[in-house]
C-alpha cells in the first residue's frame, strides 16, 4: 500500500461521482493514520447508500458528515462536527469537490435564466468560500504542526478546489460549441480566481491551495460518452496531489498533473 | 467634433463615476444619429440630478431609463422601454458598467461573508447575463442592417463589459496584497468568461463582445489615491473601443488598448 496522503482529509460532494471514488481510493490509499471526512446533502437517503456501505468496509476510517454546501448553517455544523473530532490535529486536506451544473444539458443560452447562474455561484462558488474560510483555522493548526522547512504539500496542508477545463476563458473559442453551460462555466472561472485569492492569503499559513480539473469522467454531470472512467480520474488526481509542492501553489492543473492556461 | 461612435447606445450605471462620464463623453463625440439610453436605478432621486443635468444640457440626445441590474423585473422593463424606442433600428453598443463592489473596504477575508458574494455577483455578473440575453434581438437587428462584410465594430453591433485588472487570475499574485476583494475579484473573472462565451456565442450574428479595464479611477468605487481620472479613463476607452475590430471578440483590453491576461 502506497501511502501517498496522510493526517485529516475532507471531501465534499461524496455520495455519488468523482466524490465517492475519492473517498473510496483515499480510504485505500492513504497512510494508517489517515481520516476520511466525508461529506454529503443526505448521507442517511438512497443516496447516501453507497458512501455507507463504503464506510462500513473501512471500520474506523471514515466519518460520513452531512453538509449542504450551498446552507450556511450547514457548513457552520459539519466545521464544528469536524473541529471537535480533529482535535489540535487539525485539518490537513481539504478536497472542495461538490458542483452543480444548470440547466439540464444542452445548457444553452435561450434555456439558461438568473435562478440557474445564482444557484450554480452559490454552490460552486460561495460554498467552497465560507467552507475554507470557515476550517481555515482548522488547516492553520495542521500546518504549523510540521516545522516550516518541510514546505507545502497535501500531506502538511491543503485546498483543492475541484474545477475543469471549461473554467479556461483562453479554451472557451475551443470549447465553447460543444457545451455552452454558462453559469457552469462563469461559476468555475470564479472558482480558479478563488483559488488564486486562498493561495495567496495562505501563503504564510504554509497552506498550499491549488485547483484540479478531473478530465472528462463518465459521471451523472459528464455522461456517458465521457472518455475517462472515474477510477482512472481519481486515480491522477491523487497521485498528482500527492507530488504537489509550493510551487504549484495558486495554479490549475488537470489529472495528469499538465498546468492549464487561465 | 469627432465621430468615434454611432447609432443607439445603452449604457448601465450612469448615475456617477464611470457611467456618467461615459455618457458625458458619448453624447459630446458620437455622430449626429446617436442616441444614449442612460440607465440607472433611481434616476429621479438626488443620485440622478447629475444625469438629468447632462441629459437637458444635450436635448434629444440622452434618454434616461430607470434600471437596476440586479433585478429581474427591472431588466425586463428597462428592454421593453429601448425595444420600443429603437425599433427596427435595434441597439448598437450596449456597455455593462454597473457594478458594485462589497464589503466595504479593506474587504479582507474575515469581514466578507456570504451574502457580499451572492450580492456582487448579481449585480456584476448575472446581470449583465441577462440583460445582455434580453437585449441579443435588438444587437442583432442593428447587426443585420449593415452588410456582412463591414465586419464587427462598436459602430455595428457589440457588447463592452466593464472589468477591472482585478480580474486577471494571473495578475492576482501581484495585486491580492493590496486589495484582498473576494467578491469582486470572482465576479468579475465571471464576467470575463462570460464575455468570452457571448463573444463565440455572438460570432455568427456579426455582434462584437469585449471586455475592457478601465484603470485605477478615482471614482467612489476607486478611492482619492487613484492615479487616473475619470475624463481620461472614458477618453481611453471611447478611443479603444471605436477601434475594435473581429480580431479583439473575447479579449480583455485596458483603457489604453493594452491586452490584459485572463
Amino acid at each position: 500500500m502506497s501511502v501517498a496522503l496522510e493526517g485529516n482529509i475532507l471531501v465534499t460532494g461524496t455520495s455519488r461521482g468523482i466524490g465517492l471514488e475519492l473517498v473510496r481510493q483515499l480510504a485505500q490509499k492513504s497512510g494508517g493514520g489517515a481520516h476520511i471526512y466525508a461529506c454529503c446533502r443526505e448521507p442517511e437517503g438512497a443516496g447516501g447508500q453507497a458512501l455507507r456501505q463504503l464506510s462500513a468496509q473501512h471500520p474506523g476510517k471514515i466519518s460520513i458528515i452531512k453538509l449542504d454546501v450551498a446552507d450556511e448553517q450547514s457548513i457552520s455544523a459539519a466545521v464544528e462536527a469536524v473541529k471537535k473530532k480533529v482535535g489540535a490535529s487539525g485539518l490537513n486536506l481539504l478536497i472542495n469537490n461538490a458542483a452543480i451544473n444548470k440547466p439540464a444539458s444542452p445548457a444553452s443560452l435561450l434555456s439558461t435564466g438568473k435562478k440557474d447562474m445564482m444557484e450554480v455561484f452559490e454552490t460552486n462558488v460561495a460554498g467552497p468560500f465560507l467552507l475554507t474560510k470557515m476550517l481555515h483555522p482548522l488547516l492553520q493548526s495542521a500546518a504549523k504542526s510540521c516545522s516550516a522547512a518541510e514546505g507545502m504539500s497535501c500531506r502538511r496542508a491543503a485546498v483543492i478546489n475541484v474545477s475543469t477545463l471549461l473554467s479556461s476563458i483562453e479554451k472557451c473559442p475551443e470549447t465553447f460549441a460543444m457545451a455552452q453551460m454558462y453559469p457552469y462555466r462563469t461559476s468555475k472561472a470564479a472558482l480558479n480566481m478563488l483559488t488564486s485569492c486562498q493561495a495567496e492569503n495562505f501563503r504564510a499559513d504554509n497552506i498550499l491551495v491549488a485547483a484540479v480539473h478531473p478530465g472528462w469522467v463518465r459521471t451523472d454531470m459528464g455522461g456517458e460518452q465521457a472518455p475517462l472512467t472515474t477510477e482512472d480520474s481519481v486515480l491522477g488526481m491523487i497521485r498528482v496531489l500527492s507530488t504537489l509542492s509550493s510551487k504549484h501553489s495558486g495554479k490549475l492543473l488537470d489529472w495528469e498533473g499538465n498546468s492549464i492556461p487561465w
